[in-house]
């Protein structure tokens, strides 16, 4: 219902500007006693954080994360977990252009129509910092689903995709770019550094899996997994697409070759393959679950564009200032923590129904 | 938070299963007012009606539609719409193999876990007979947002796609297949009925486009409009992606390319492409909402398929029956059902935040 | 969110009025495997039901319930429970006066300015009558937590109360009242009929006891039993007050004579009085979960009152027709199926969050 | 859903500990372009501050709010509102005592079963310095109600009640009870202070009026405004009844005494009277809402009380500390600030349906 929060029972809120004084999250029916500190969560900010390469903005945020409520003696406490990061690098710039005029691409135009003004300082609550305070909650979700292994990847930038010979689990954490094929990262270096130096632009493809997911969670008809993950992971900055499983490429499947065999294992059915993406009529397998989602090219580009002012009339616009050449990089550990505060939710609704 | 209820004011929930008495919608939060009668539903049910062509599944169900209650004089009264379908041809049938083993692809095995048990008969909940009911929804749906006109097309079978420049709306209606192609619709009949006589089964794309949608419907963060289709593409049965304009194809644009650019218009701006798909930070731009679902091939199919018993032995099935060859193609009045609904819940939610 | 909804995990809603052509409940988020007949909902409505002696509507319904969906082989299987139960003796009558005027202390002009117009045939949706369907549901949810008891009874009509003293519980179901003081009960013939042949009407208030409430159901803040409970009976038609444990008398307690002492038991504390009425911060304390509900007097009364009609005039109105002379008494059965609902949802709350 | 939020469209969050670095609230849904600063919400949070008299706790906290998002040159801009308040005065002190043994009437066992351990520092998230987040929130949600005016004063202490005679609105700010009858007020000086000495407390009924709401607000079933209400009052810490209009006076009405009588006026009817309470069916009729809550005495008490520790052995506890004699007096500001939050969600809420 509320337009600033997710999940039914293991649920979150997020607020906050990207030139407001702080953003931060509230995280609502976490578990009680779950070790909590603030060392728990840091991680996960620092790998989405900016400006550690120059293939990602050059804002400089430490991002450094408060615990303001929940936790009493390391221990979750079953109250609302409250987390605040402030804002540090909100450098003074003329935002006397964005605010006169709209940048294609981005919700100016659209705030502008439904509220009447908006706050044009970086984008205000559009801006991908939000995500870090999502990020937040998403380390304080993993807690609450220790069984569960979520781990992301780029598996593709500006249409060249990883060769899933090469994936390496282990490369993930050695390239700026989140990226599992050692060769594809180095191909990557040039892709990304050369829109940058083009003062354009590049889209992403992320993959995601969990692993550990027990059979049984989702519901059906409005409940099930896939839709919840796929409204979870829209939510994100730049997101135009998701799938599950193989996704559009199960739509150009034949039955036969779509089926995911089954045959007797030592515990639940050992699977064939992984079609489905770990779902069948929306309730987990026990396969691991894998969606893929699709990251725009990051909508603030030098390349001049025609758009207009507030009054309507013709303009053209640049977007200076600091920006991801490839917003999708840094989207990987936001699409982490989308999974895991989706899986801890229904982790929490199975139990509900079920026992 | 429930399980079988989806939007937030204008709200609806569906029950029933494919061989109980009866399937049924209550929708819940409807403007009053509205003129309303089962002559404004029933088009749209038999739209979605089995049995019409040898390229649909043979199961004969009238799917009349009942008006229990929120209706006076013909005009809603702002109390729930609760409508009816009964179950006419529920095929007495030995299903005793399917009780006692899983069909790869379908929810049998998810259901058993979760629940413990299962309602085996024509698939239970899980069948594609729920959508019934959220069509009869829909149709109410139309009537809360009569400025807004949707339509939804088959774009591709088996990996066969539509040529856009034969695209013709009027086509559409002139084929089983919803096809607004012409000579891709010739080319179909021959694949569907081909993987029919095989046994097999195909899987298929539908596109849906919404247009006059006014600016400024959607809300940041986590009730973007993105989100909100995603979420109710993915609740149809055998769906496994969903994109928004130009989706995965969008993460290999530049972004120069990608950017919709504005010039001044008569009312509001003119914009030279849809790349977004009508949205920007998740608020709808006034531009047409387009989106793309993927069904993956209807997993009931004639080629045995290795799987296992409720007991955990080997054991191979074919799904006997009367199935849809390409279950996709009835997907489409659902697909214009579910944006509907999301739609009047948007005209809503966004008429509550600013008048 | 939605209006017609009540329940978090375990979820109801209900549809239908007065004299459309059936009413019904769906209850979504039921475990699993409950034991489900039409049998074991069918008592409970019966004991709601119109017509049973002079004290009471002389409405002949015989509130049949069909089960429509969500059991199989005698048992729920997590998917959604719709019941219906058709109306049948919707005697027709001249409904002019009430088309024309408002009757005080209906809904009539709220509904009037609400929706600009409403359903005047026995009230619509406003009529009574929609707490059958919330008492079938009442009898789902009962099932949900055997190991609770919930009975009702009227605590006083028109002023005059029970005397503790005299309480029975076996004495209960042996009058027209609900009332377990066979003294009070022999007064209240006298009384409520009195009332009735003066074409006039009497309040009442009810009491509920759950025993077997485990400690720990409920959560801070904005859910916590006494709002969950307060919320639920403030539901039901006619009902201006409710009160946990010594309600408005712990008001005017000292905080030592208002403190509920604990000793050492067997299974948790004894506590030595239960002035909280088993809830402490909103959490059940293994107390016993005791309210009381006020019931005005039936609006519907043969004295002539002021009112005015559609168009604003000036006009007087007697409500003629079939009327309970005390709503309150009927409200017993209606009390109980709420708190079973409140407590299922609870149960599946709790085990939600705290495993 | 989530445990510690409220309201449906205009919805708010609340988190903290009493002992914790802050507490704060999060306003979800609010509309875009209302004038607010902290100066607006200060003077709502300075009435409730503790400390002010000693007729309530000696705990030092100035109470100042911080906004942290969602407004932008001095406007609401649409997206959440955070706001914080520090805690300042946190006094070290001795916890062995509470955290050892439960105190009779606090959340301390219920705490403990519930979650396996509490934060027993002041309370934690049970105690009533949560409800300064909410007075914050209800200074927001005033914003969105203009239209409408709010009061609520202390009715009773103690069994000690005003004087409707003595009625006047200018005292309730001139006395440190919320007094609207000065003679009264005099009187609860000496039974306050008496109670205050004796180491004992009191308890309190808080009356509630608004005034200006139109009619037509609230909806059926489940979303009476008499149950919005109700919830809402029940979810403030204390609290244990609710009443709407005469509320459990009503139920000892005969009907035409209860009958709220309609006249023609110059702006809807004129009402004869007021013993609904502003509702009919649950909607607003365009009279004052009405509402008594009930507080009972301060649980924390200097009388020894028998109980027992967390091992289940029997002792005695006193509680020591700043408390209030009577916490209903402070309840004043909260009442109200709940009143403001549910008719925004309701102003909201009905827009959406009807327009």
């Amino acid at each position: 219902m509320s337009f600033n929060s997710f999940g039914r029972v293991f649920r979150f809120s997020t607020w906050g500007e990207s030139h407001g004084p702080a953003l931060g999250a509230m995280v609502d029916g976490c578990p009680p006693g779950l070790e909590l500190s603030e060392a728990d969560i840091q991680p996960f900010l620092d790998a989405r954080r900016p400006g550690q390469s120059k293939y990602t903005t050059q804002r400089k945020e430490p991002d450094q994360v408060k615990i303001l409520s929940g936790v009493f003696e390391g221990k979750t406490t079953g109250t609302p977990v409250s987390l605040m990061i402030e804002n540090v690098d909100q450098r003074s710039k003329d935002y006397s252009e964005v605010a006169k005029a709209y940048r294609p691409g981005h919700a100016d135009y659209a705030y502008d129509v439904k509220y009447g003004f908006r706050d044009y300082r970086g984008g205000g609550r559009s801006s991908a910092r939000e995500t870090a305070a999502r990020v937040a909650a998403g380390a304080v979700a993993r807690l609450a689903i220790p069984e569960i292994s979520i781990r992301a990847w780029v598996a593709e930038i500006g249409g060249d995709a990883i060769d899933m010979a090469n994936f390496d689990s282990d490369e993930i954490g050695n390239n700026p770019f989140f990226c599992p094929d050692a060769e594809a990262a180095k191909r990557w270096e040039a892709l990304v550094d050369g829109a940058r130096k083009d003062g354009s632009s590049l889209g992403a493809i992320i993959a995601c899996e969990a692993t550990g997911v027990p059979a049984g969670w989702g519901a059906p008809v409005y409940a099930k997994l896939d839709s919840e993950i796929a409204a979870a992971m829209m939510t994100i900055n730049a997101t135009k697409g998701v799938e599950i499983g193989d996704g559009f490429e199960a739509a150009r499947l034949r039955g036969e070759d779509n089926a995911d065999a089954m045959r007797p294992g030592n515990e639940g059915p050992r699977f064939a393959s992984n079609h489905a993406g770990g779902t069948a009529g929306g309730i987990s397998t026990g396969q691991p679950i894998f969606c893929r989602v699709a990251f725009k090219p990051t909508s603030s580009i030098l390349t001049p564009v025609d758009t207009i002012t507030r009054d309507g009339e013709a303009t053209e616009i640049v977007t200076k200032g600091r920006h991801d050449p490839c917003v999708g990089i840094r989207g990987v550990p936001v699409v982490e923590a989308m999974m895991a505060l989706v899986l801890a939710d229904q982790k929490l609704l199975h139990r509900a129904q079920c026992g």
